[in-house]
């Protein structure tokens, strides 16, 4: 059973700080900017059918494969983003554009309820002929998770009836029953937002959906493999080799290592960890907490990015892990905030809200400029230089899936059970929770995470006695906590401060956490490291810009005895804490190529920012990672 | 006019020492078994025509270009490399090899002197219609180089009227007349091949041919660019981009930057400086010095490799210099030795016999295995193990070039002018040498380069006064020197100890170049190197293998102040000096992917051996640049 359950990301309202100015970007200007985008490129154009099918816009793969192909899936983020912005502040312009969004797609769908305009458009006689590569149910998914979102967002349903058209025909395709498909999607994607549809909706159709995808994922006779021979296509054809790739290398409950591309594995595990809970499934929870030691041991980021390789966008081996060509998909840190979040449902343990909250600030962040119209898709933690945010992309999946983390982060913040709040992030927010039979007012301040002093405000419409479970990150030493002025002791239960009393309203809790800026160092076996640190301060891993230093980075080092200051600097990049050291800089006596005399150094100090931020101003070379 | 002229390899004997192990394996493994490969992928039947036209043997590249348009100078590097071995001991099957592709060669012969094997079998009408990509020239050149040691080694000269037919075709159709073409080769190679053809003959037209194609090359208008438009080829489909590429993007006296195809680059500098010396042509020498500065001070690999990129099989950038990829092809490091072998012909200037040894025991030597029949074509400077040796390749060049490199090495030992002998190179070499009127035996003996201490015996027909110069290389300090029993003052002039006297019958000079082990460190601006520290002994540079190490080779670091230790091993690997030090190893107290508490060391202890010899023991990770 369900321990926790997150809170609607429309019962939340962000009400100042950090994520208040985050999202006041999104919204002004990266949902319009996107719509603008999706114009300009011709997305917004191919759901209009019929018409002479045009050209592509953007040449295909050397291997024949369009990106084109998962347009839809890019409409229904956009309208998930719009919609979570909307929960914030109506908005008729975009309201009219998601409208129009929904008649080209009422218009769009067959009598059966198929709809995928790629397929109707190009192909409509192949359609559910190759869900390894073409992403139909995928599309789907994510038009359902937009029509879910902006259900929720207005009471508007006409989108989500669409939808249900649509998973109703989909019901009837795929299945165990005699005549079905034994199919599910080679991106996962489709079983998240079938149980997000079975929250909103409380339709059991969905839910058993979702449960069947997962269920079916990986079994023998292998379901890529029969289709693949309907085709008529060789075995040895498939370009990712192996079925890894998608996860779907074996049933779900037999996987323990997190292999393949690293957005379908985090999409997939979500549904996963949502369905553990739905069924109470000790087998599924058991392969989740196993897949979440495996790549929190040994194939993960600093910066909470994650897939190393840009060959299969995902996961080689343990511990290889790159910088100057770490992939590190701004959409696997987006999905590890999702999977963190359902695991935090079905155990209320640190770690989980540890690793949402690193993915969150640091990867998933880093791929949104400062003005909200430039995007990193991969996120290394090197560069000469080169790397440089772009405005648009072919495969433009980060652009949106940063929005829409990004509009609804109201949703990450507490977790609700029958007698607890918890809070898993802090920041301005409130909200009104249905708690121990009636109903707290939770209000969260603070100047977090440049600061650790958090204060709740917590509200009972009466004296009501529940739990109240405050996170104490694991990167802080020394946290304090006060009621109504009170000291009480920090026992955090794995990674929570528990307070359980009668809640009066007026009460006030207040906590320190302190965070000094801290060095980190990895693991001996990621070569790319050794001999390397990096620092973290609160939540935000931070970096070296180039044009913050007086040496060329590559020269430079921070010796492990020289203090870490922190400061914060109101005069850069709209205001951010920075970190000073005194380092070293290799200096140049002579231009011997090579020399017996050995290299001189002296001093230089070092500034290092928040690594979210890096690449706001100009190209400039970065690292994480720095020399001792 | 020339200073200093080589000595014919044919004249050198190497009477013991390492060479001498060296050019064993290459007479009795490497020849033959190259003979054998060349059979076995229809090289030499490649050259039987007219015949039905085959297939491909080995699959074009992505671009249509195959490698097999240059089989005729793998053939001619393979008939050069046998000729010098039949200079050390003679062999009739060798003899009857070559006498059978002369025969081919004879009957591929057009009556108009064109031969080329491909264009006469597969693209008749195509011939001289692109010199830039199809090394029509190089071929031919490769050929003359075969055809020159042949007859120099055996006396025969079918092959060379071969050649001389073929050239004397050459020589109507380019050139500066009317109605010739402006041509030249975009592989550069023909050059340095006429000039040895100028050299073995007397034949002036040989070297008026060699003056005409470096004269010409960069002109504009672009010979090039004429030919790409008479193929009605548009302007933009030239894959490399740059004429840079072939070092044809301006007139070689205009040239101060190295830059393009590594290989390409040395073959036409070695005919550059050979043309400076033949013509005292004081422009063209100061290009070749101006090209060796830059080379020297920015471009080159600690161990003598050239061309960190496979992308141009050349050079980038000053200072970029990656050791997990690069490139450093077996062919560049020879092609440097040709080059520096005519530098110290223009010049006694031991800067340029320091490089030639280093790139000839480092890089070149390491493209060869111990037993002389698997090869580098790339000589990375870090593996992960993955690098390893193959036994041929689509692109052999480098395997038959580091086989002609090693049999000829008596011809890079001596140097000669009218009342002077250097020696250039230690080891177990002897020869009669023309000095001062007469002749002088000189033998040296040493156990070089395990040990410093050489002993040379000068005997002249008759006493003589003559100047013995002696190269005392830059990595040696303390050198010492004794004539007779009798300690002589070591003041080096530009690398070289001359000793003037005269000569008696039975003269001895004894000198002991001290060899310590070194460490090297490199330009603060070679990024990869930055913390990093290097070993030399002698002319070798070594490097850290795997299995030699207690730990893997990412977690260990050689301390600045840990001894250097040098020790023979007679044990490994056929008997080779190491170096031992007490290194340290970054230790695994925890298995947490990243953590606060700083990593811990232990000692342990380090071994490096030769990097020439790496990889002799299967695959193997291997570094050359130690943390620090």
């Amino acid at each position: 059973m369900r321990r926790y359950s997150s809170v609607p990301f429309a019962d939340v309202t962000i009400t100042g700080g950090f994520w208040s100015e985050r999202l006041d970007t999104v919204l002004r200007t990266t949902i319009p900017s996107q719509h603008a985008q999706l114009e300009k490129y011709n997305v917004l154009e191919s759901l209009k059918l019929p018409q002479p099918v045009p050209p592509l816009t953007f040449k295909p793969h050397a291997n024949g494969f369009s990106t084109q192909i998962f347009w839809d899936s890019d409409v229904g983020k956009w309208i998930e983003a719009a919609s979570y912005a909307l929960s914030h502040r109506r908005d008729p312009v975009i309201e009219a554009q998601i409208e129009a969004i929904t008649d080209d797609l009422e218009k769009a769908q067959e009598p059966d309820g198929y709809v995928n305009c790629w397929y109707l458009e190009r192909e409509p006689q192949n359609r559910w002929t190759n869900l390894r590569d073409n992403h139909e149910l995928y599309n789907l998914g994510h038009l359902l998770e937009g029509a879910v979102a902006y259900m929720r967002a207005t009471g508007r349903d006409r989108l989500m009836k669409v939808m249900e058209r649509a998973f109703d025909h989909v019901a009837t395709v795929f299945g165990t029953r005699p005549g079905q498909k034994r199919g599910y999607c080679g991106h996962p994607e489709v079983e998240l937002a079938l149980i997000k549809a079975w929250h909103a909706t409380g339709q059991r159709k969905y839910l058993d959906l979702a449960s069947y995808f997962v269920d079916e994922r990986g079994r023998q006779p292998h379901y890529f493999d029969i289709e693949r021979d309907a085709r008529g296509e060789p075995a040895g054809k498939y370009g990712q080799g192996t079925y890894e790739y998608s996860q779907s290398h074996l049933p779900v409950r037999e996987q323990t290592k997190v292999v393949g591309h690293a957005v379908r594995a985090f999409y997939l595990y979500t549904a996963m960890a949502d369905l553990a809970a739905e069924h109470d499934d000790a087998a599924l929870r058991r392969t989740c907490e196993t897949l979440w030691q495996d790549v929190t041991s040994t194939r993960m980021y600093v910066t909470g990015g994650f897939g190393p390789s840009e060959r299969n966008e995902g996961f080689t081996e343990d511990y290889d892990l790159p910088n100057d060509t770490a992939y590190a998909e701004t959409c696997a840190s987006v999905a590890m905030v999702f999977w963190a979040a359902r695991m935090l449902n079905l155990d209320l343990d640190g770690q989980y809200a540890d690793l949402l909250e690193l993915a969150l600030y640091n990867n998933a962040l880093a791929g949104l400029s400062r003005e909200g119209d430039t995007y990193f898709y991969d996120n290394k933690l090197e560069s000469d230089g080169s790397h440089r945010r772009w405005d648009w992309h072919p495969c433009p999946c980060c652009t949106m899936n940063v929005a829409r983390l990004v509009a609804s982060i109201g949703g990450y913040v507490f977790g609700l059970a029958k007698d607890e709040v918890a809070i898993h992030l802090y920041g301005g927010a409130k909200a009104d929770l249905p708690v121990a039979g009636g109903t707290v007012r939770i209000a969260e301040t603070s100047n977090y995470p440049w600061e650790g002093t958090i204060r709740v405000a917590v509200d009972p419409d009466a004296a009501r006695r529940f739990t109240l479970s405050l996170r104490i990150p694991s990167w802080c030493a020394g946290a304090r906590a006060r009621v109504n002025g009170a000291d009480v002791p920090v026992t955090p239960e794995r990674g929570y401060l528990r307070l359980t009393r009668d809640w009066m309203p007026g009460d006030v809790v207040e906590l320190d956490l302190p965070m000094p800026p801290q060095r980190l160092w990895a693991h001996p076996e990621v070569k790319a490291d050794v001999g390397r640190v990096a620092l973290r301060r609160g939540p935000l891993v931070f970096c070296f810009e180039g044009q913050d230093q007086d040496a060329p980075l590559h020269r430079l080092r921070l010796p492990r005895d020289a203090a870490l200051h922190a400061e914060f600097r109101g005069d850069m990049l709209g205001g951010i804490s920075v970190i000073r050291a005194e380092g070293s800089a290799v200096t140049e006596p002579s231009p011997a190529l090579y020399r017996t005399a050995p290299p001189a150094e002296a001093h230089s100090p070092l500034l290092a920012v928040p690594y979210y931020i890096w690449c706001n101003r100009g190209p400039n070379p970065m690292q994480v990672w720095m020399r001792e």
